[in-house]
């Protein structure tokens, strides 16, 4: 039984398409983990790196484990058991922080914010002002659950001001739109590779400031996960080039080649890409008569939430769009599940075609299910035939 | 700056060389990871993990990370804080799964046993007698660090005895030799895809068995890490289907071919060319006038452990050896740091004609370094030729 792997168009949350490019450097031969050659391409993966997060933190890497060993990283590493925590839950993901936070022993303190609303600082103040000794402070700055987009600004000064770190989760964030970690005063932020980077998962980069750093060295009890532990993985990617664990080889290859491809096509076009044609999106989905979850003013461009129409089973739809055209888009997670629909606009995904293309199966698949929408798509190909490829 | 990869026969104790059609394989579009075709595949992956394992258990899988994930998960979902817990340390590998069990809070009762030699039944034993309370007793069965294969007959029944379960590192050994975890009666097994099974790293396979998992089911307090939490990864592999984190699926990919070809040439084939292989590296050595550091009594075929000769400037061999012949072999570690050179004989690095170049130009390099070494090998290279290809 050979490998058979059917056409598909991934318009759900992640993974997202991944070019030609990244799969050929993919299956280029292995390097050995400690080979001069290799450590130079992942000096080369960390230097690109800074350039996506906006950093000049030394410790930026790509963890070896998809985006929630990221997440995992960052609290095991900064959270002590006993600490107070505060954690943003706007959706899945912030409860997934929370979640992880107390498994390690953490005093959590959430923030609770419905499905499709923000956090507003001054929630975050009153909860500081409950919380004196808080350590770190978590949030989710794109919310993949909801397709929401938090603003943080002014945070960092917030948190700081207390002695906490604040820690943010980018994960459907980096190369889709800026996450500034430098200018905002991000102390830890992770990502994955499987969305707007445009390489395939099972990799989360990671970055550390300073402040965060200093609080790692002077920690006198050992990090509980071995294989996450922050100090000893920068023994390998700096300095002594220590072993610690083999590095997934050919997914770092595949990160190289997807980080070349922004760095060439520019960082700040990669970002108006993706505004485009979420742009693009929401107009034609609107002009199907589809709302759209969350209001424009923090709405995320990375993935659009759409509401489920009154009578149409969501089941029957995503398994039509995906066996009858190819296209995968995601349900909704947690409270919004059977209510919404995601469809992710990130990485190679991120194309005025493919949203088309998108557009025009679900209007056929929503008429299969008794449902006639105006058809507004006319127009609508129209200005996107106009407004090039994308 | 395209991504360079320069030409290498990776001889080293892992990764080593991914054939043609892993690589193909892994350069497959994506599936989403909550696809029915990917499910599909991940089911097959399963399957077929459990024939390599030489198990029923239902609870076979790969961990999203490299071989240290695979312990970090045998560890964590298993041992609680004040446990007992009693590991073989032969070598590094073993340090390692005591310096993990201690930070999750383990009391670790460790049985020392020098570089090159093994733990026996007695030892065993007397350790067992000393720690009435014993949860788990953990051990590598093939150590990459010294070239040591444990023979573990009999534990399981001493093991199980005290009520305790047996995890076992097989790294180093799955797919390369006979690991037949239900018959040795093994609760807990994990290994790497980058060493026998010939895929690149960045997975970790491992299987839990029925004892084991009822200890989990009975388990109140939830595991110190959301990533490894093997009771919500069963939920994805299984029933339910519930997503969990984005599985690394190109690495699937890659997993599923390595298997396949393993399939294909028969379990036990396999086993026996790296049996070959290994007994004609080791003639080669000796021919050379070498010493390797394990007597053929508990001699791992699939890393040999070889005595850098006096006089022989180590990295300067190992970087000829790499730069002018395209060849990776690894030094010590630990206490046989720049004593021992350690050659892989592992899944695709196992065949008789990359043995005899690495030989002959190991040969080479030593002349460089003023080392005559007999020249027994244009006779070897005659039965070699009588051997076939491997």
């Amino acid at each position: 039984m050979s490998l058979a792997v059917p056409e598909r168009l991934l318009l759900g949350p992640g993974p997202s398409p991944v070019s030609d490019r990244v799969r050929a450097a993919m299956a280029k031969p292995l390097l050995g983990h400690m080979d001069p050659a290799f450590l130079g391409i992942v000096d080369e993966v960390q230097a690109r790196l800074r350039e996506v997060f906006g950093t000049k933190n030394s410790l930026t890497f790509p963890v070896s484990g998809t985006g929630s060993a990221g997440m995992e990283t960052s609290l095991v590493n900064f959270v002590n058991p006993g600490d107070d925590v505060i954690v943003v839950e706007q959706g899945v993901f912030g409860q997934r922080m929370a979640d992880a936070a107390r498994r390690l022993g953490a005093r959590v303190h959430s923030i609770r914010v419905p499905f499709g609303e923000i956090c507003s600082r001054e929630q975050l103040e009153d909860t500081l002002d409950r919380v004196p000794n808080v350590r770190v402070v978590a949030v989710v700055k794109a919310e993949t659950s909801t397709g929401v987009l938090q603003p943080l600004d002014d945070w960092a000064a917030l948190v700081h001001g207390r002695g906490a770190l604040l820690l943010v989760d980018t994960v459907t964030a980096l190369g889709g739109l800026p996450v500034e970690v430098d200018r905002m005063g991000f102390d830890i932020a992770f990502a994955g590779t499987q969305k707007c980077l445009g390489a395939p998962p099972g990799l989360s980069p990671m970055t550390v400031g300073e402040a965060a750093w200093q609080r790692l060295a002077a920690r006198e009890d050992p990090v509980p996960s071995w294989y996450l532990d922050l100090k000893a993985i920068s023994q390998y990617l700096g300095g002594p080039r220590a072993y610690h664990h083999t590095a997934p080889v050919s997914m770092i290859y595949a990160l190289y080649a997807a980080l070349e491809a922004i760095h060439e096509e520019g960082l700040e076009q990669v970002w108006a890409r993706h505004r485009l044609v979420a742009e693009s999106l929401w107009a034609g989905l609107e002009a199907m008569g589809l709302q759209l979850l969350v209001p424009r003013t923090h709405r995320l461009p990375t993935v659009a939430t759409v509401a489920i129409p009154a009578g149409v089973d969501d089941r029957r739809v995503r398994g039509r769009l995906l066996e009858e055209h190819g296209i995968e888009i995601a349900g909704g997670l947690g409270s919004w599940a059977g209510k919404a629909w995601r469809i992710g606009v990130m990485g190679e995904g991120a194309r005025l075609e493919h949203m088309m293309r998108l557009l025009v199966a679900l209007r056929a698949t929503l008429a299969k299910e008794g449902v006639d929408r105006p058809s507004g798509l006319e127009a609508l190909e129209e200005t996107y035939r106009k407004g090039g490829q994308g």
